[in-house]
């Protein structure tokens, strides 16, 4: 198998520049290029490539919306003869379909997709460790053996581990962890548009969580849900069904029906949370928390952590909850379940106060 | 208007024993009665009363699980004939149905409802500030005006927001905010029952936000909810509804139809969630975001936020990311728009890797 021996990242965002970054630390050539000569000029300056190299290149990497991805990459398959071309859309079947019509070098493509997005985008944003140890799928079910080893190095250099998936797995996969999530949470929060502004006040930290990720771009959300309707339309019927259930069992019960469907349905929520992965890939450890009240003002949160810190207590997550109109905020401390002991204790001797 | 003279509570629970904890300190003579004797002993142990008074209590709070409480205020109401009788749950309509049936005294019965919950419960989590300056929802719509007062000293005395509603506009509002998020979360939760653990690793910080409050229990929140079907059942719908529109729209763009409609919704989303009120009760000041790199190891937070602290700068909310499999993590640190700048600079100069 041989070494990369140089790059062509088209399209300078988050992604491609990140990747160009990373690259650069192993001292791959990396030839950028971008419609908009000002991204294209901080993606160089940042050190994440040049707008020429010496050599030709044996890998190409679009990092173009998913919209413009697959007319892209038959462009580069044309353009660069021998090279392995991939992507970082977040959608791959309805790629590879459009690809089929413009290229007939599709062993030399390889869908993949880094699963290190931010909610901030653009070059600005870039860092090269961005994919750090990170899922980075690759669609291992088409394309030459040569063309997919190009890149397992890529993913590998990256520092970013490596998920083999079929393209249809891929997309059953985000839609299901990635993209009914968003759609629902959008829906959520267009919910509350008609609401009264004295009925939102009531809500409180369940509804932050569940509508935090409705503030995203609806632009390149349009395109990736739009692109992966195969694996997304049929969830969110059934996720509709299940809402229409519930709605039945709650009449139900109003009705003198037993509470024994609707106690297995929240049941089943317990469960399915569980298997999420917690922390650093790991299954969810099932950490303790510990509860302190910290005074709203500069340097009394970094007071707590640095006295954590003394203690010798490793802090897994840390949230903060704000008391609406209150001065005084609630940190909430993820502890391994053998420190907690110790850390509330400690913390109570320093003064703190625990809920 | 009479001062409070003393205060019987039912149910030595995280609320309870909360609002025992903060009468106390205002010097109220508090009469704790729970059916367990050691939650009971724990909760006068940690202050927030006793177990007998010496004057007849002028106020007492039901605080007891949604499907106990009815009967109990009953009879409350026969026991102490001179007293004001109101309770927490977090339902009101299905309480005074049911109560109306159970006592004829209703006009010294005031439903109220505090805004202040914990994912822990019990005793032990409680604390004498749980209210201060959260929302305590009064409801207006019935009882005697005297009745009506009583409660609103109340709610004066724990430091909580009085926030007066209908019954069936309390009932309207958490089926919005509370009850339809918790659902929701908990079917999407479960719909993670089934799928691979390859594929819930590709889940990030989105998924886990959805499906954090799924973790509730689900013995309370099947009463919740159950007694909240009026509001909650048509809210259930609305959104099975337009989930099967959202679902319906996705397959028509992939049939060659516009994006118009799906990007409407996810514009409706961002309106919605912008609407939440942020920190402190005021509305969602819009704040930048400073993301910064932190070693996963004792202390190397805490230095973080001291050295942000020392700036001068104050993090209106904080964040932890993890890189799956990474020793590595991001803090995310909300400040206000005019602090970004210094706050970057400066940790930049500090030696801080920033996103």
């Amino acid at each position: 198998m041989s070494e990369i021996a140089g790059v062509k990242i088209v399209g300078a965002g988050l992604i491609g520049t990140s990747i160009g970054l990373a690259l650069r630390r192993e001292n791959i050539p990396v030839w950028l290029e971008n419609r908009s000569s000002t991204n294209l000029r901080l993606a160089i300056e940042y050190g994440a490539g040049a707008e020429s190299i010496e050599v030709e290149p044996d890998l190409v990497i679009v990092c173009l919306p998913p919209d413009k991805t697959a007319t892209q990459i038959a462009q580069e398959l044309n353009l660069h003869p021998a090279a392995v071309v991939t992507d970082v859309a977040s959608v791959k079947g309805a790629i590879r379909e459009e690809l089929k019509s413009l290229s007939d070098q599709t062993d030399r493509y390889i869908g993949s997709h880094p699963m290190a997005g931010r909610e901030r985008g653009g070059a600005i944003a870039a860092q090269a460790d961005l994919f750090f140890a990170r899922p980075w799928v690759i669609c291992n079910d088409s394309g030459s053996a040569e063309s997919l080893d190009k890149i397992r190095q890529l993913v590998r250099l990256v520092g970013a581990t490596a998920v083999e998936l079929s393209v249809e797995e891929h997309d059953r996969a985000v839609a299901l962890t990635s993209h009914m999530p968003q759609l629902i949470s959008s829906i959520l929060a267009s919910e509350l548009l008609d609401s009264d502004n004295q009925d939102l006040e009531l809500g409180g930290q369940g509804l932050r969580d569940m509508t935090r990720i409705a503030a995203s771009n609806p632009d390149l959300w349009t395109q990736i849900i739009s692109k992966n309707s195969k694996s997304l339309a049929p969830l969110m019927r059934s996720m509709a069904d299940r809402l229409n259930d519930a709605a039945e069992q709650i009449e139900s019960v109003a009705g003198g029906g037993g509470l024994r469907g609707l106690y297995q349905l929240l049941t089943e929520g317990n469960d399915g949370v569980s298997r999420i992965p917690g922390k650093h890939g790991g299954k969810n450890r099932g950490y303790q928390t510990v509860v302190v009240m910290v005074d709203d003002k500069p340097g009394e949160l970094a007071r707590l952590l640095q006295e954590i810190g003394s203690i010798g207590v490793n802090i897994e997550d840390l949230r903060l909850e704000h008391s609406p109109g209150a001065q005084i905020g609630l940190a909430e401390l993820d502890v391994l379940p053998e420190s907690m002991e110790t850390l509330a204790k400690e913390l109570n001797k320093l003064g703190w106060r625990l809920a």
